[in-house]
């Protein structure tokens, strides 16, 4: 089943996709990775948002990079929780993207996460925690990544 | 006739709105105002947009601060010239909402002005300069308010 | 029940706090409220960290302001989500909270938030989301919600 | 007919000037490139400002980097529309530039489109939409190219 | 005889301009004063910029906010050295003025002073410690000003 | 024996640890090395800090990046003083770190030094610094290093 | 016995003055108090710097805004451990002399604390930290003061 | 006669003194080159400073990076007009150098030139400025370096 859906505005975000990928699959998470731009594809990125629930997806990781509009256009059109990567690489190195992504206005939250690599990362740990609510798998993942980690693992 | 559409996100925009107007008017251009939120209303946001040009609209103002996606989300649904107010207000004064204006990535232009009232006064001014290439009446409105200028008015 | 556990480094932040409490009764969400601050009081906020899962909570809400180490603190020693809210009010404006909160590096995620109320806001509507997933009553207000923000509510 | 013209402050503006222009070919719009230095060359800046109206040219592109008072100095001397491109590439990266070309009193304005490649592009896709409303091909590659960007196309 | 030419962007520098005026006066210097807009009347700045030096002026300041290009655009049309003063009070604060008039290309160097009221009097000191050089009258001043600082004056 | 405790938060921070530990031993300071991460390794975190002192150290340098907690988190649980060095090499090239670092509420003070390795070098002179207070040999290496300077070296 | 000189740059850093003076009371620390200007009284900077530790001053507090030279430049000139506070009110907020202070290079530290009051606050914690590494009384004190902060206080 | 002498922090700042010297000689004005650090050699940045206006120096262009006092420390020294340009090189580019030059406290200005080498090719231009008030030589450099600017050199 795919409970995670990984959202990127464009191709040139795939490192940080597969980030997001890889991830998840060490929690045992099932996704789909999407590449939808909000400013591209408008309507694309609307029916993607409003259906969403219906197709069985928990959480959305959105990444995108410069003016990053689409974790937040996507948090409009559902209510399900939202990540969002900030990408770096532009000239800003993505405080532009930071700042879009998380100055959301009150009512519509984006789950906000580091620039890069490391956001791209933490995005997938982050969905981990919110299935672990209901999912005695993810949870039991979740603790033994944190042994790992404790053992000097990453 | 309303040539220009002005959109703010929130009623808190409203007195960057009112320069808007008002400057729209010394320059006898015709407007109508909205109020549209691009994350509490992205459906009407959507149908603002795809139906602006056949309303008879030629030039779009959004105003909108924090994570100000408005100009960009009007961007991607229209392809009429959008320009962009940058809002002042929040805790980083307007940075948030100048990046997340400006920097648009390649294919969708949001032209963006200045933060807060210089903005508004000027994205008048551009509408009145956009217009005046197919109106001589605004032509003349313009260079009467260089005129102005000239003998220190404002 | 108390699913949410909303904590503030400092009495300072209690304005923040009553915005998130306020958001998270609208959606009939238990909440309880500490005061716990990683600096002066560690091991008070080891102790709330390392329990928080046993006692029944879900999510933790987490606000600090200036270097705020408390959000990540807290979520380097639970498995539960946990959200961060960046308090304005220092001579930085928040900045240095936000990117305190943000930059989490890879393995423990804090879900950042807007700087000040906005962020307040969003992190109770955030936590609603996360909970709505296997909390029907939650995913119903969330609805309701929706739509008072489509007919102009805030 | 060339309607657009496009300035650059310095040689080392090249590549934007390239992809401004391979834009504007895209679009079937003529235009002429200069290269001119608002501080090296003042009185080329001034003549060229004043006469582009009636050369006929209906919109202006300026593309300057560091303290880039390009296109607001030829803003002030012409009534047309005037859109600015901050280079990037100094040691700020070019966010003196964006300040300096975005942050223009209330009087003078100057569309200001993204730092880098990006605001070169859609410097010249805004003036594609501003053309677009008195020039019926135009608005006719307009539309071709946003269903190339929805069919995976940039 | 006026060996200082002071120039302010707008009325609403009128502090700063005060400032600059007693300190000159403080070290017997001889000034005028003008308000010159490089944008809204850039004829009177060109005038005003390439007779500087024929009307006895020595040394120029230069006063303004926002995307201040005054000081640069005078710069360019006069070989006199050119002191600019960045002013504070828009919503940045005045760090757009500072990096549009100390980030001036290789070629028209532009003496860039602090922001506000520390920068507006040491413009004035800037000026005197040029024409001492040449002025016994104006050096014995700025060694009388120093001794006042030693003891404690300001 | 050894007085400072050199803490980094990661292997990827080791040539910074190795500045450090090379300029402590020009001052003949014995030292040990230790990788501890506050957001990894809590519970090692907090054992190292309560029991530093007992262990005869003086003074702990920690060197951090990104969200750089560390330096402020072992200040919480140790009396001695604590140094911190922000590590660059994040997206943020560590503006980020410096500010998580610096900026900690009154109450629990982190001795703050430069970005990368001029604040490795310089958070191992300021603890001989500290050392020199009651430790003759230290006093006498950091004389010698002062004329060193002065002649020329580094 | 004054084992701690507080030095501010100017008058109006007394309020972060008395904050510290008041701290350094609390932890039981003889003190004594200058007002020297690294820019109006170079002299009497270094007289002060290079005589600081024969009159026994063991810790040295410099306060400083804008281009805040002061801790730096005594730090140049003693081999005390140097403290420094930058301040904020400048229109910059105190961000100009944080890193003004905090960017030393390699070879002459000053540990730099918060800006503001925090920091006021800190750079007196921060000399008890200091010299209770030879002084059990302070060291009495601060184990006092942690154990206030565990209970609620300040 | 040597009129400017050239003033480094340090040996890595050598290719900017190298653009100021091939500068100044452009202008046929003679130089004299000086490595001097306020922070390693105090004393001897002293000595230079206080005697400089009686070696027959006129003006003074000093260089330096990070928290770059240099300028600042000479300029308190001497009555000399002072010229800072801020080095690139260190992780934040040099925008901690341009504040640490120029938001010098009113009493003691520093004429501070743009980042990197535009701003090391500017202070020579702008000594040789501050020289043409009273050197007709120069003057005349200055007005064929114009000549050769308008026809497209550099």
């Amino acid at each position: 089943m795919q409970e995670v859906a990984v959202v990127a505005g464009s191709k040139s975000d795939n490192k940080l996709v597969e980030v997001i990928e890889q991830t998840l699959e060490k929690f045992g998470i099932g996704y789909e990775s999407f590449i939808i731009s909000a400013h591209r594809t408008p309507e694309k990125c609307t029916e993607f948002s409003i259906s969403a629930k219906d197709k069985g997806f928990k959480v959305i990781i959105a990444v995108a990079g410069l003016a990053a509009h689409l974790p937040g256009v996507i948090a409009s059109q559902t209510l399900l929780p939202v990540i969002g990567v900030p990408a770096t690489g532009g000239p800003l190195n993505g405080i532009d993207a930071l700042l879009s992504i998380v100055q959301m206005p009150g009512s519509t939250p984006v789950a906000t996460m580091a620039l890069g690599k490391a956001g791209a990362k933490n995005a997938a740990i982050m969905a981990a925690r919110i299935l672990a609510l209901s999912d005695i798998n993810v949870a039991n993942k979740l603790n033994e990544y944190r042994k790992e980690l404790k053992s000097g693992g990453k």
